[in-house]
């Protein structure tokens, strides 16, 4: 609960690993609609901020930039070299599915849940769940190129009976 | 990037499941400052929507559960019936080692890091990585109840040389 200790605070960001950073920011940017705010590249590793730019697109790049640890909905990506191009390299874990199982799915809110999927289809997205498959119906799970779960919701859901 | 066909998008949540809600909910919110928006229990499992309420505590309940597919920065838990008393189970792997790597961390920014772990041990919260830890002396890293990795970042960081 609020409180003066914790006043101020903001739950960020989110991250998970990528193993092919272009087709990932091609996704999250192109299909999802996010803006890239900054990126910065370590030796071994790079890590790219992500999250919708609610400005409409006003802000300037270092406007952008000032706000990837400044605000909530930011994705983080990491992107450790070269697994984009090791054939060793098998992939990271969804975490839906044993051994690993604990992470779920990050989820985005559209205003129309059914043109979201219809545009998501004509894209080619993958999909984990249909908005017609199961008993939710305005629900629909997607994958992203790391096979990460990103469900799809209205603004107002109602879980079930009793849920009002 | 923003575009007609994703305006209005939002990236609402991350779930991750939890093993015994009781210790995640106190988590969240005590150590935290997050609110409990709603939950709603099914016969097998149950979802916590948790974000911080900026509004200062003034919402109703009402309007934090209305909100809790209609904002940012929201944090969905699932837990499954059991496991909190469940001999048999394991406990779910954070994402950061193997088997099952792949999901990070979340990230609270706050506003004096410092104050905020000071705090945190003064609670005798476990630390993944302290401030005065490796070379990034403004960022730490704590536990959650099942061992998920939270980040703790000020507003605004400077990731290394060139970052600006």
């Amino acid at each position: 609960m609020p409180n003066a200790e914790t006043a101020g605070y903001q739950f960020n960001h989110t991250m998970v690993r990528v193993k092919d950073p272009e087709a990932s920011i091609k996704f999250y940017t192109e299909v999802l609609g996010m803006t890239l705010l900054s990126h910065y590249k370590f030796d071994s590793f790079t890590l790219y901020f992500l999250a919708y730019d609610h400005s409409g697109g006003t802000q300037t790049v270092k406007e952008l930039k000032d706000s990837r640890f400044n605000r909530e909905g930011v994705l983080e990506l990491t992107h450790n070299h070269g697994t984009e191009s090791d054939p060793a390299f098998s992939g990271y874990a969804s975490g839906n599915s044993e051994p690993g199982k604990g992470y779920g799915h990050i989820a985005i809110t559209v205003p129309d849940v059914t043109a979201a999927c219809a545009r998501f289809e004509q894209l080619g997205v993958p999909f984990k769940k249909k908005l017609t498959d199961g008993r939710m119906k305005d629900i629909a799970f997607i994958l992203d190129p790391d096979g990460y779960w990103i469900e799809v919701i209205p603004p107002r859901v109602i879980l079930g009976p009793g849920d009002e």
